[in-house]
Parts: C-alpha cells; sequence; structure tokens
C-alpha cells in the first residue's frame, strides 16, 4: 500500500503566495474594471537590461547553430563563465576570496534554501526568525524536522527567533541550543539589515556551538548603507560555518528566467552522529548532480551578461528606480501617520497595520478599497500579525497612485 | 551541532555521468590530438528547431518591453499556454483526457523522477528494474529508504527487478509485495520498449496491491511502432495508479534549456498509515510551488512552439536523424559480431561487451583504442555489468567514423 509523507498534511493553508493570488484573481473577477496595483508578491516590473536582452539573443543563436549549440552543462554547477564572473564581481571585490568549486549555479534562491535542509540529518534543531520567508519553515515540515503546528501557526520543534522593533528585526541568540540558523539580511519581509557586529555575533555562536548559518542574501544588490555587509564571509570566520544564497531575480529582474547560485565553503564541515566530520561541499555537490540539472545556458549567458559594464550600469539604474519608490512609500505613509520599518536598504517596506487590524483584514480592505495588493505579515509568522509588507517593485506613476489611495482609505 | 544526513554516506562512488566526464577529460588532456566522439551521456547534438529559435527570439524581446515582461509564472506549474498544447498534443490526440491542473511543468524530468519520492513516505518499499537510471536509486538512498549497498552495488531494501534478454527486459512481477515501482519505457539504458499488454500486468499489480507506479517517459517520441504506448495512460485503469513524465530534452533537443512536464491525475490516492486515503495531486502541488519556481518564460515559449505545424516537422526530422544513427549502429555491430538491443524504438543500442570484459574495461578500452566514448552497463546497476550502452545521439558521419574504429578494435 503507497503511503505519503504525511509531513505534509502537518503543512498549514495554502503557499501564502498561491493564497494571494487566488484572492486577487477572485476579486479581479468580480471587478473587471478595476486598476489593481500589485505591491505584494514581490516580483519585479521593470524588463531585462538591454546588455542582458542582447546577450540573451546571442546565446538563442549559439542553440541554432551545430557548432555553437550547447546540451548539458557537463559541470553539472554552472558555466566557468558565469562562476567565474560571480567570484571576481560579487566576492573578490569585497575581499571574499572563493575557489570556482564553491559556487552552484542554480534556478533559484528559493529552490536552494528550500533543497538544502536535505543534505543534513533530519535531527537537527533548526533555528528561524519570526517573521520568516515561508519556505525555510515549510520545506523543515515537508522534512519532518517539526510536529504539528500550534494554534498560533508555529510548529512545534522550530526554535522561533522573534525579530521586532525592539531588536531592529535581528534576532537575539536562542535560549535553546541550535544546529541550523536561518538568517536572511537585507530581510524578506522586514526590509531591516544586519550590521557586520551584528552578523559576527552569529557566526561566533555557530563556530562556538558547531552550528551552520543559511544566509539568503537575496537582496544584498539593495543596500545603500556602505558599512552594511554584503555577504555574510565578510565576517571573520563565516566560511567555516555559513552557507550563502544569491539570486538573480531581484538585483537583475530575473524572476520570469531562473537563476541563482549557493556558496558552500570546502572548510565548512558537518558531523556524524559519531562525532567525525564530514565535508558538506561534496555532499551538496552529489545533490545539485543527482536532483538537478543545470540552468539554460541562454540564462546562464543573461546572468553573466549582468557583470559586463553595461550590464552593471543598467541593472544598477534599475534597482535605483525601485530604491525611489521604495523611498515614496516610506516617506507618504510616515506623513499619513503609519508605523513604517525598511526601505532604505532593501525593497520592502514593512508596516504596522493602523488599529490593531488583522494583517489579512488589512489586506483584504487594501484590496478591496484601493485596488492595492500587498502581503499580510501573518503570512510570514506568528510574529507577523498585525504588520504588513509593501513591495517596491512597480513603477513610480503605479506606487505614486497606490499612495494616493492609501491616503484615501 | 549540526549533523548530515548520513543516507547521503551511503551512495557509491560518484553520479556516474560526472565519473565519465572525469575519466574523459583526463584521457583527452593527455591526448591533445584525440578526436573523441561521444556516445555516451546521451546529450543531443543537433541544433535547436528553427521554430524554437523564432519563438525565443521573440520571448526574449517581450522580456524587454515592460508592457510584454513576465516576472513570476504565478501559477506555479507552467504558462496555460503550455499546458494546453501538451493536453492536446501528447495526450487528447491519443484519446487520453487530461485537466489543466493535472500537468506540472518543470525544468527536467531528471528533477521530477528525482524529487517526486518526497511526498511518499519513506516506509514505502521501492522496485527498480536492473539495469535502471541511476537517479531513481540515488535519490531514495538519499531519502534513506535503503540500507548500505552490498558488494554487488545492490542496496538493502530496494527490490531490484532484472531485465534481461530474456525478458525482453521487461521485468516480471516482484515476489515481495511493492509500492512504488519506477519503470522507463522506452528504456534508458536498454532501449527496450514495453507493449500495452505488458504494461496492462504492472497497471492491474498497481490497482490490485494500492501501489503506484512513477512512469519515466521521456524517450516517448522516439516510438516507431504504432503498437508500442507512448503514453501509460493509454492503458485502462492507469490514471488511477500512474504519474507520468516526459520531457522535452530529447524530444526537441532542450538539454541545455530544461523543460520538461509531470502528469498527476486528480483521481491518483495514497494512503495514511490508518488506511485513509490522501490525493496526490495537491500534495505534489504543494511541493512543486514550495521548493520550485517554475521554468524560465523563455524556455516555456520555446517548448509551446514545438507543438506548432513548423515545430512538430522540425523536431521530428532531428528524431529521424538520431534513429537513421540507430540503425547505422545496430546493423554495424550486428555485422561485427556483438549482441545488441534496443536502438529501434529508442535512441539507445545496448550491446553485450565482448568476451565478456568488464564494462567499465570496455569503457577505458573503447575511449583509449578508438577515442569512443560510451557509457558502462555497470553504471546503471548489477544486472548492466557485462553490458554497454551507446547513444545515436550525434551526426551521421561521426556515428559512421566511429563504428569504423569499432571494426579495428
Amino acid at each position: 500500500m503507497i503511503k505519503v509523507n504525511e509531513n505534509f498534511l502537518k503543512l498549514q493553508a495554502g503557499y501564502l503566495f498561491p493564497e494571494i493570488t487566488r484572492r486577487v484573481r477572485k476579486f479581479a473577477d468580480a471587478n473587471p474594471n478595476a486598476q489593481i496595483i500589485k505591491l505584494g508578491i514581490g516580483d519585479v516590473t521593470e524588463p531585462l537590461a538591454p546588455a542582458v536582452i542582447e546577450a540573451m539573443h546571442k546565446a538563442v543563436d549559439e542553440m541554432a547553430g551545430r557548432d555553437t549549440f550547447r546540451g548539458y552543462d557537463d559541470s553539472g554547477v554552472g558555466y566557468e563563465f558565469l562562476r567565474k564572473k560571480i567570484i571576481e564581481n560579487d566576492y573578490r571585490s569585497r575581499g571574499v576570496d572563493l575557489d570556482l568549486d564553491e559556487i552552484f549555479v542554480s534556478d533559484g534562491a528559493k529552490c536552494d534554501t528550500g533543497n538544502f535542509q536535505e543534505i543534513l540529518s533530519d535531527r537537527n534543531v533548526i533555528a528561524v526568525t519570526d517573521p520568516v520567508y515561508p519556505v525555510y519553515v515549510d520545506t523543515n515540515v515537508m522534512a519532518g524536522r517539526t510536529g504539528n503546528a500550534k494554534n498560533n501557526g508555529k510548529y512545534t520543534g522550530i526554535v522561533y527567533m522573534p525579530c521586532t522593533a525592539e531588536n531592529g528585526f535581528v534576532p537575539k541568540l536562542p535560549v535553546e541550543k541550535v544546529d541550523l540558523i536561518y538568517l536572511c539580511y537585507p530581510n524578506n519581509p522586514t526590509g531591516a539589515v544586519a550590521t557586520k557586529k551584528q552578523l559576527s555575533i552569529w557566526v561566533d555562536y555557530a563556530r562556538d556551538n558547531k552550528a551552520v548559518i543559511l544566509f539568503d542574501a537575496a537582496y544584498e544588490a539593495f543596500i545603500s548603507d556602505d558599512s552594511i555587509p554584503h555577504s555574510i564571509y565578510e565576517i571573520i570566520g563565516a566560511k567555516d560555518v555559513a552557507i550563502e544564497f544569491r539570486s538573480f531575480s531581484k538585483t537583475a529582474g530575473f524572476t520570469g528566467l531562473r537563476c541563482a547560485f549557493t556558496v558552500v565553503p570546502k572548510q565548512l564541515k558537518a558531523y556524524k552522529t559519531d562525532g567525525r566530520t564530514v565535508d558538506i561541499n561534496p555532499l551538496w555537490n552529489r545533490r545539485h548532480c543527482t536532483k538537478f540539472n543545470g540552468v539554460s545556458y541562454v540564462t546562464q549567458a543573461a546572468a553573466a551578461a549582468t557583470y559586463t559594464t553595461q550590464g552593471k550600469k543598467q541593472i544598477r539604474q534599475t534597482i535605483d528606480l525601485y530604491m525611489a519608490n521604495a523611498t515614496v512609500i516610506r516617506s507618504s505613509l510616515t506623513k499619513l501617520g503609519y508605523e513604517v520599518y525598511g526601505g532604505i536598504n532593501a525593497p520592502y517596506v514593512w508596516l504596522k497595520t493602523p488599529n490593531g487590524a488583522s494583517s489579512w483584514d488589512f489586506f483584504d480592505r487594501l484590496l478591496q478599497k484601493a485596488n492595492v495588493v500587498g502581503t499580510p505579515g501573518a503570512g510570514f509568522g506568528a510574529a507577523g500579525e498585525g504588520y504588513f509588507r509593501l513591495s517596491a517593485f512597480n513603477n513610480l506613476e503605479n506606487v505614486k497612485e497606490a499612495m494616493t489611495r492609501f491616503a484615501k482609505l
């Protein structure tokens, strides 16, 4: 008799974003004339950079000729031309040395952050921030590292670390001993950043406790403050204890193309139950090459183009555009009396819902009265209740219009 | 203390294809003038069809304009324009009705066949053919459904079903009761096919035993015999018990683009330990939308183009070209006295190594003496020892040259 993985049955409701899509579609169907402005799912709106488009056309033409056609990416972990550019531009420029075989190109940071736990024991105690990007939690529920969800939506067996205005949305060290820690800075959903000093505390904790940090840096390109680290490897000792996830999705508008990468330092060790060490890099390589088959050549060529002189300039312009939107959102909502966080080093603004409204109630009200889509904080965890996320991914005109509608709300 | 998933440590040596790549690279480095002909990994060599190229250029241009730009594929399971074409062309045309939400577009059948076991309990007994595509086995080892490997390379806890010349490389029903059965027809690596009658026996077994069949039909486009089913759903009752995996990789030369799909019928049920039924379709949807983020829009547009009148004609021409190669390989090796299977309804020829040579020894000899790369049968399992796979994915000139070198061996 075929049996299901009953851990999947512990998962609560639908995954956040499909649920938002469902509610928006229902509203749109009932109100076909409504001009809906989406500041919700965090999807980019600006077209790809001209340098990227040019590189893709060239790559497509290569796929049309027998001598230039590319089939499987034999390495399984990404073309060298891309991994070299990543190392040179994203790391060497910030004083971090990495080897080629420490970079694993993939089709998304969502996939990588979701899959990485597979190579680790289901006995590890995991720690996540609250609020949190739901994928970190849900993939651990699926893997059986948790019990059932409690009434407040939290799963037993997971250590939740509250991120509040009081701690600047960077959690305190947990009282319990934890083995695997998910951190995301610049943070989704709060838009908060972590300083070098704050990250050092976590790196030291991991070193002292033989723990590992999964560091999601998908939004590093949005950092405007020079003192904020872009990579966890800017912290001394981090290579021994941290995996880093990066993505082209928000950096270069690749949400519809799918390209990301993960850094797995060769010096990073985990342990067998008998205490002996195991290198993590070859384990991830084995997982990556067995359950994944590489990223489209056309997409990898597109990613490489983001590192050319023109490419860098063009993607910077788009990021500046989004961050100008964030500034408008922050200042408009502040003027309207909202309590507002984020939006300075990240494309997300995190606001307190007015009058203690629940975040899904605020979602529905905003959709129905202002035809604006945001993301309910509760979708990111119990501590997100009473908060709401607005994304800066849109054009200035729409953002201004959304703010006008907020004013009338 | 961070602990590894020790199941990964049970995995034997490197994954087959990286090991082949390593040996070929070593030989090529030492013999820079050798004209190596690759009939090994099963990667396509012909360029993409003109209709596909045209669709990709158009899709790239759409990504360059704000009004036509596409970000996330909101459904998470593939654009409707592609899923509609799949249903119409691959299924309705063969008398199989499917709903849109039974199709899940992905970045590869390797990924899908590797990931599908995640939604099923680790208590299920799995059955695989021997020889077998290594991904089916390795992903179950990683998930902890097996013990250690024995001396013959077989893992304890897996039911291996020998596929030999005697049973036409279609296994007999197992004596043990099994829950999850991996079948691949046309078969990789043997090139064998299963008749409707043979598949019916398996569908009936699954229905009688509440088992599920994971049916890998990645090579269905190579079937030339009209009586051979292309889909397992051509068998009555299969929708209750079978998942089907398809791919554009070999059908349309997409190995370097990455597009595939999985069919999960809504009527297919699995069970909880208490015996209650659970629908599998929403479980896979949840896994897919949580741990995966869709396929590149450009790639989905490319896949859709394979279903246009021109696209169909063009990809058929390329398949015919590969199958002409298979015919040359079959007839040449038969003349040379080799015992040869497959190559009629599949792009693989499965040959017995001469004089009882081990398959890796034959691999090395063929590489060194003839500069031809094939795949050792032992890489596909214990029963593959003494066999060797040659792929028809090359151009006719290279295939003929490879056969000339075989003659001199």
